[in-house]
């Protein structure tokens, strides 16, 4: 096997943010229009449009979860690329350049249907939850066709995000990757997403887990989804035989890493204050790959990914603001 | 006089900030380019396009000067209306969105040419230092045609940027809704804007503070630059004499309020970090105005626009994202 000219390739949802701070209130009043707290949930375009009416002022930043998760990744030094499908638009331009800038190869081609680039509403409430309204909008246009066989090959892990089994042609470009990253000895690693996404689709994600699957990231009410188990400790015991590596989030009880030989628990790292969770879970996934593709032991994995998850819940936005790099070489000094 | 319906409106240049983190060495590159550090420097479209393209990751939130004038007014609860020109496109209809959902009345009709939303590419050095790269687009067309007379009459305080002397038409905007203000007995405030801009137009400057501004805000430098002294207090000494208040801000030395009869000296309120300065003078303003239109004395005015300047500059973006009013009402308590 040659060695990868990537570390890392994401395939995922290409959404630009709308992040609003926002009240509890705001949140009860919007369940009568199927908002669910803490949630991605889907919303169609008409929807769209009335809720940026209702919501308060917000801040746009590029976001959709496996796109974080690469500019993550490149933010601590690693050669990263990235799948996903924008419109022709400003908001397609704004995703795009956020990638490049940071030397992450995207050159995924842009829809020519018409359809705007997808944008998801986060509330975010005072505890720094957020709760995501999403109109994929463009994202609905990836398919198989986007898949680039030769940048699957070269890349050490091909990384998924659950969420794009939503969109039925990009479930079919997910499926074809996987397929190419084996078939070249590369890892394929996966995220869960949602738990109401793996209510979804949860036979499907069974299965990929079971078969398709090498590294899994879930945190603990999407594992327990996945299993329909009530604890987080029957969970764990049933996704330690299903792949090679689990890295389980808790929030601010940490995470726990699983393999066929040990459980490395992770404590979370400090944080003065909570101000959005948006993003942290992509974090978390890219400082872990980041450790895995440069060979180091799952405690590092774990400490870097604890890492990146605190930088990116300390400020409103779902991307790293600081060097992650730099923040890594800090703690280690 | 009847009672004002409106306790502030604010005139300037419409425009979305889009805030990049950046290095030393970025900013000392493009000097050549012609940017000055700190400073608002004004691009035309092909180095905006150039720029963007050099430049790192950003968010996207609304800004212009007295657009987050008026944004922080309304989050300290107080009523507001705002005049700016904006392009018929995505980023136009977010900055409408900013400020309608928090509020405030604008119903300025935006550009009909095809001109773009004005933009301004904000790089923020690791001190919290802001560097402003502005392209105008739609707001050049502002014009006397959009001075709603009826609404600066009922407006106790018109709030006038200094920037609006950069497009030609603008500056005759601010003429005429400065006459139609005093004419309805109502004040009329103005920001100074930027040291540059100041020498840009000083003459003027110093024309309109002496005959009609009643209320004017300036960091040092640009005071310092309108009378052309090298020292804080010879600049005092002067502007004294020349409007019935002026606010002038010193960074983390605190402000001080002159008044014919008196100097106040206003701290700092401290901050855990200075994140980004951009929006800090304009907080500052509105605090200081939300105070004075609600009958409160110099000293009371200058805590409540600290608190406001604090508030902003301990995240990227230029406009609050706490509720002013609740954190004035906490630190009452």
């Amino acid at each position: 096997m040659t060695k990868a000219q990537y570390g890392l390739t994401t395939i995922g949802n290409a959404i630009v943010d709308i992040l609003a701070p926002t009240t509890e209130e705001f949140i009860s009043e919007q369940a009568k229009n199927g908002m669910a707290r803490g949630a991605m949930n889907l919303i169609n375009a008409e929807r769209a449009l009335a809720l940026y009416d209702a919501m308060g002022p917000a801040t746009q930043a590029s976001g959709g979860s496996a796109g974080n998760t690469i500019a993550a990744f490149a933010s601590f030094g690693g050669k990263g690329a990235y799948i996903g499908k924008v419109g022709k638009d400003e908001l397609g331009k704004v995703f795009q350049h956020d990638l490049n800038s940071i030397g992450v190869h995207y050159n995924t081609a842009p829809v020519i249907s018409g359809s705007h680039t997808a944008r998801s509403m986060i509330l975010i409430t005072p505890d720094g939850e957020r709760t995501m309204n999403t109109f994929l909008g463009a994202c609905v246009e990836l398919s198989p066709d986007d898949i680039d066989a030769e940048l699957i090959q070269n890349s050490s892990v091909t990384y998924l995000e659950g969420y794009l089994f939503d969109p039925p042609l990009a479930m079919e470009a997910f499926y074809k990757a996987a397929k190419i990253a084996h078939e070249a000895s590369r890892k394929v690693s996966l995220t869960l997403s949602d738990s109401f996404c793996v209510g979804r689709h949860r036979k499907a994600f069974q299965e990929l887990v079971e078969n398709h699957v090498d590294i899994l990231f879930a945190n603990e009410e999407e594992i327990k989804s996945l299993y329909e188990v009530n604890t987080f400790e029957e969970a764990l015991a049933i996704v330690k035989n299903k792949c090679e590596i689990a890295a389980l989030t808790r929030s601010e009880k940490g995470s726990v890493i699983v393999t066929k030989d040990a459980v490395t628990e992770i404590k979370a790292e400090p944080v003065a204050k909570v101000v959005d969770t948006t993003g942290a879970g992509d974090a978390y996934a890219a400082g872990f790959l980041f450790g895995y593709t440069q060979g180091k032991d799952m405690a590092t994995c774990g400490k870097l990914a604890s890492l990146a998850a605190a930088e990116v819940i300390s400020h409103i936005g779902p991307r790293p603001q600081a060097v992650l790099a730099e923040l890594a070489q800090k703690k280690a000094a």
